[in-house]
């Protein structure tokens, strides 16, 4: 973790949702950033506009101007602000909705204070990768922060399908996909496929077979610097943290690596990626002691 | 990976196993060794020794004078080999009794050639490292290279302890106990309580709780370099690769971090980690597929 | 098991595979029979006929004239098999085409034998029940010997779900999707999803998410007497045996339960169900043992 | 289940705890019972005694005299009160400290009505069966309500073991340890090894291996009127729902089957098994609906 970058004098503000819970902290943010001399940049993207903002600029200005993007909403809006702007642009700082998130940290209730503290260079930032993907060596656009998800298409429609880390065979499977995630998607999608959490700091990358038509198949962690290679025996899916799609064919090789580029994280100094486990995990809660 | 190290010109043959099959390679190694111009030593604490040896050496003896330590047996020789002569000492390469291991990749029907290769330089060598524990700021003398378990001492006994990662507060957990484990024990006990498979080179440590008493436990995995502080509530044990065992009591903090030295192993140019897999492991073989 | 039926004089032969593989044993039952003094019938529908038979019948007059049908093929044969002619029809039995499957238990180099034995009245009859649907009350065709799946059509897409037994709430989950399978199933698709293997005459039914979205999900095993209800939040899908699907609607009520019929298989006498696992999934072997 | 039986009388009051709230729930009790017009008798093996009671009575007076037996305590409490005085005795019926428990429904701040209304007749009996085990043929004494292990005695150590039933031979399988559970047992240790939950009315024993040393086992669902035999391949223990513990030999035949008598739960006439689960297992909680 890194606490080095420059003042902090315009913020975009960015919601992928449009719900009146959104809008009201949407006004408050753009309230609070004037009375801190903040310049408010809204994009045109965003799902809502705080109303005392006439103006809305592109993506692209956005990510070249702003100095930190605040996305308000839930892990899933971080998700599409981290993919729109966070591609080698500016931090981005998860504003919650109500819970603590695994990817927000600032509340509602206390909008104002960690603002001022952000401003005042209270925070910290933290490197997150992305994987990317090339098809046949042909570098494809999308990027993915929690996973690659390569698949039949359809439920309870096997594949097969033989993974090769650095050109070295590691096995042949059947299953209906093969989840590749890194640590921040440890706690997404893999983790309902009963994969490991992995903190944010290891620098691996996950492999899980979903559904594999085998016994002996257990989720697979290797280093991050890895070139992962995998080959379908059918035509079948790359998806990119389920928000797109790509078709490939019998015998495509897809290539699966971290970027050599990295999002940025802003969190508060009290950021915690434990507490969150307990907040969204419910751990620290026995059997018995779910309503102690 | 790195290649370089001083020319072999002594190797010492150990073996925690007695048997006929066994005393057989031993021989055929001393024999082997003496026409390659190679020392032989025999460690004092080896079950066997080759027939033609009359003197035999102390463990501190063979670690400051081998150049190369020769572990004869399954994955458990190379194992108590790596405690005994591993700690800052040379480096070790197994030799199985038959099948490929895990730790060990030099195979009987190829023993000259694989050793002649090795005096010419053709290895690799590979870093492990261990795990070693505090108790209440003391260091143990034992140390795991594959895992660390803090235990109740009894089946389906519950206890309860927190963990904390460099103090920040984890999980309290009820459970029969906690493995903790490295990257090359992740192919040991942590895999038979459905712990992922983690690649030697990930820097990384594993935690799994056993038989926890709640739903919402999933293995966690950690940076290396992670403090890892354990608090039971009830006088508890920890147990080092299963081989020894320490008695803690009840408000101990169980300190458990990488130690900073490594074991250094040995390995053939061809060795291959995922190919131990596929063998040990029964990786690539479908359901349907089993006998064909 | 019961061991009571009629005098088989008419066998049905039926493969859904065309191979040379299936093609030569097909006209090797078929001389057996012929030599036997069987009545051989071919149904149109077989994807592969003897060659020495010119007839070939419609399934519903196999099914009401036949005394008993040959499965040739593997699992996925005796699957169809079951459904085309199982459902109130005569005994099935399957013949694999090398291996041991979970529902074929006559191999190909002892056919005359097992045929002969069969017809001597040495063979035992076992009950296997389907799983019928109603939506919204009202019953679906197809039926399933396996599982019901009830899914969101699309991998890493969530649904979200109520389930009710005989009218009582279980649980709210959000998931791909949910499958409910037989014993029977048991060694299908929900052993790919963690599920437990149940014993064939265990009389239950089994409830298993699909990627559910919370970490306290476990299969959930009911008797197989009880009315299951599954009210999904959005247009989704039901699936037979992954091999006919019906699209469903947010709001639908989709009930499954066994059929008040059963499938008849016919096993030889030495038909054991543990064998077949050891066979198809490795049990018995130990992780150091397997290639031993 | 049934609901007849005869006209409740008299009451024993049982508790295996002793603290204040267990004291206080236990005076109550008694007052209400003598309101009731309901004889009170006291086992002298319960930890705490009602304050205005005197006489005390043996187990086996208790078990043929009483009515019904109440459980004052958690699930751990009517474990042993079922042990104590459910086997060929009158009904228990759990009051729970505060929680919903799996086995305990009255709840304490409707202790009056509850009784009233169990008084007047309006309950559900339902049964529950025990696992019994002989050893070489030999009937042990004590029987376990929710699961049988066979275990090595201590934590990360091997045995093996192979398994019959009925005669037929499952597998051989090294682990630490073998559970064998009724549906009852399925929400307790099986279930921190990752087991099926079984719903009480299903006629099924579990088999659930423990840090198996294979990755191809599942848990084993068979019917509840097999016998399971367990031949160990040194010497070992039996424990029965962790209460008690007896030391078998290598070689010795460990037989598991269900007992011809069974356990009679009472419950108030809403018992709801699933509503226990999703209390204490704190089902239909989405991943991040857990603090909503």
């Amino acid at each position: 973790m890194v606490k080095k970058m420059k003042k902090i004098r315009s913020v975009a503000l960015y919601s992928s949702i449009s719900n009146t819970n959104v809008a009201q902290i949407l006004n408050q943010l753009n309230e609070i950033c004037l009375n801190l001399n903040l310049k408010v940049l809204q994009p045109k993207s965003s799902a809502l506009k705080a109303e005392k903002i006439k103006k809305a600029f592109s993506d692209s200005y956005i990510k070249s101007t702003a100095d930190l993007v605040l996305a308000i909403g839930g892990d899933g809006t971080l998700l599409t602000c981290s993919r729109r702007f966070g591609i080698k642009g500016p931090p981005i700082l998860g504003v919650n909705l109500g819970n603590l998130g695994f990817l927000n940290d600032i509340v509602p209730h206390d909008l104002t204070n960690s603002l001022l503290e952000i401003i005042e260079g209270k925070f910290i930032l933290e490197k997150r990768f992305f994987l990317e993907t090339k098809v046949n060596g042909r570098l494809v656009k999308d990027v993915a922060l929690n996973e690659v998800v390569i698949h039949s298409g359809s439920i309870a429609q096997l594949m097969e399908f033989e993974v090769f880390m650095d050109s070295n065979f590691v096995y042949r499977q059947k299953a209906d996909g093969l989840i590749i995630n890194t640590p921040t998607g440890s706690t997404a999608y893999a983790l309902s496929g009963n994969g490991p959490i992995i903190h944010p700091q290891v620098k691996a990358i996950s492999l899980l077979p979903m559904f594999p038509h085998s016994l002996n198949t257990r989720p697979l962690i290797v280093k991050d610097s890895v070139n992962i290679k995998v080959m379908p025996n059918k035509d079948s899916y790359i998806s990119f943290d389920s928000h797109s799609t790509k078709k490939i064919k019998k015998g495509d090789a897809v290539e699966v690596s971290k970027t050599s580029y990295d999002l940025t994280l802003m969190h508060p100094l009290n950021h915690d990626f434990y507490s969150a486990c307990r907040e969204k995990l419910g751990w620290s809660l026995g059997i018995a002691d779910k309503k102690q």
